[in-house]
């Protein structure tokens, strides 16, 4: 089969074998695949120790699997699998695991090629009137949902996003489910246009609010959230990026801050909002893998690869 | 009267005239007043626009106020007077407001003075059965307690303090009475020993903590606590120093730390706790207001002044 492989900071298109599932696993053929930010981070040296298929987003059909019902059900799959024996696996945190196998980005091989392996445990059946490509936005909007998960975003709040790109978009369609007053805070004109219909957008923030989630992916994220925040209030950081910054931490104590990391969320969530259509996203851009060059240079909302 | 007043970086003990309560306030006569780590952090500099007496720690008598039920019982006080107009007042953050007076440190005459006025609504009757000595810990073993107040620690959970001195100790205690497994994570074998009875103590910490209270008063205390958390776990940071920290913030992401920042807390429960005993302390080493000098190096664990 066709794979987009990983090594020292390059890709390849390369043969490589179908893979075949262990005893736990499934082997899904790729519908269609999606690019995320991830990605990209991996191929600019993110993770220095992976070599393997890129890709984590995906949907598929199983085609082999140790669970009989699984066979011929389109899915979607979970990134991270856990050793099961840590002190996070044993406390319902296997995301969280020290030593897990994240699909595409550590220990495993990703979906950018037309089959994947995958443990039978980490796979949602995508219920039948989701259309393949809604379903590929399960994993971004579960992330989303990640928010919601760890903190309790009250209806009667004032919360502003920063940024104004792919997250920060997904980010806003699920925090403004909440009914809260939802601002965006960003730098381009043109890209904040696509909130309007549900939020309120500046990009000239002149209040301060409750709850305040950096979507910026830049350092300079949390040093925004620090200003706009109020005391006592929240701060939801999204954004990964490599290195330090330089802060002030001594005004969180003084002004009692909260400050929530937030990482991977829950999938049958994400699926129950996409399926009520409660959550709309711009069309998916869809190339041929051997065209992996300019998929992954499009400035599209979301760009990925059919099968 | 004599009061220690602090102007330009440097205190002077002065003549002062007895001070005037406004319609709101209460004139109260200091029977002891305490010495914080604030105190010294304001000669440093720590707040270059206030001048007055210093010190915000005190136990006294009311002996004028418009609150009549006040006369004559003894009291201790809340440091911030909120506007009462401000976002922050209107929503019961008056701690927080943006131009709130505090006593001995922004804005108002401190309590290191044989008479002090104060608003009313922040005196607190003390309990006869609580000695003005024990009284005297009220404001910071208040400031413990609110991190029971915004953090929900619960007995399953294992938890560490971070720093050995004056707040750790407080700290320390406040948490012993959740019953979670408590570990101290001092540099000071001697320091660590008055903790030995109520928790686990240690110089090398080899375990990860799902909560790590920070109070170290450091830069350090974060990096320290960042490294000890388990993901998915709570930072709670009570150390506050002048100047910035380098931190790698992604790395909360990733984990899904929470953080918060914690500061003043709820009186009344601290008395609670100091009229049942269950919360042990050594005693203060108490002063003439003349020998401010000796006071103020003094090594105790609390230090103060008798009038």
């Amino acid at each position: 089969m066709k794979a987009l492989y990983y090594k020292d900071k390059a890709q390849y298109l390369e043969d490589y074998p179908i893979p075949v599932p262990g005893p736990s696993e499934s082997l899904v053929k790729i519908l269609i695949s999606a690019i995320c930010n991830t990605d990209k981070e991996v191929l600019k040296g993110y993770k220095p120790n992976f070599s393997g298929v890129l890709g984590h987003e995906f949907v598929g059909e199983v085609v082999e699997s140790n669970k009989k019902e699984l066979i011929g059900k389109r899915v979607v799959g979970e990134l991270n699998e856990g050793c099961g024996q840590c002190i996070y696996c044993r406390t319902g945190r296997e995301k969280h695991c020290l030593n897990r196998k994240v699909i595409g980005i550590a220990g495993r091989d990703g979906c950018f090629a037309e089959y994947m392996t995958i443990h039978s445990d980490l796979l949602h059946v995508v219920p039948e009137e989701i259309p393949t490509e809604v379903a590929i936005f399960t994993e971004p909007l579960a992330a989303a949902l990640e928010i919601m998960e760890q903190a309790h975003i009250q209806p009667s709040k004032n919360v502003a996003v920063i940024g104004d790109g792919r997250l920060a978009f997904m980010i806003a369609q699920v925090v403004s489910l909440s009914g809260a007053d939802l601002t965006i805070i960003g730098r381009h004109e043109d890209k904040l246009k696509q909130f309007s219909s549900f939020a309120k957008t500046t990009t000239e923030a002149d209040e301060t609010y409750e709850i305040v989630i950096d979507a910026t992916g830049s350092p300079d994220g949390i040093l925004s959230a620090q200003k706009l925040v109020r005391n006592k209030g929240l701060i939801v950081i999204k954004s990964t990026y490599a290195g330090k910054v330089e802060i002030d931490m001594s005004s969180f104590v003084v002004n009692e801050i909260t400050i929530k990391g937030s990482r991977c969320g829950p999938f049958e969530p994400a699926m129950q909002l996409l399926q009520r259509g409660l959550v709309t996203l711009p069309a998916i851009e869809l190339y041929e893998l051997k065209d992996y060059e300019k998929a992954l240079q499009s400035k599209a909302f979301k760009a990925g690869f059919k099968f």
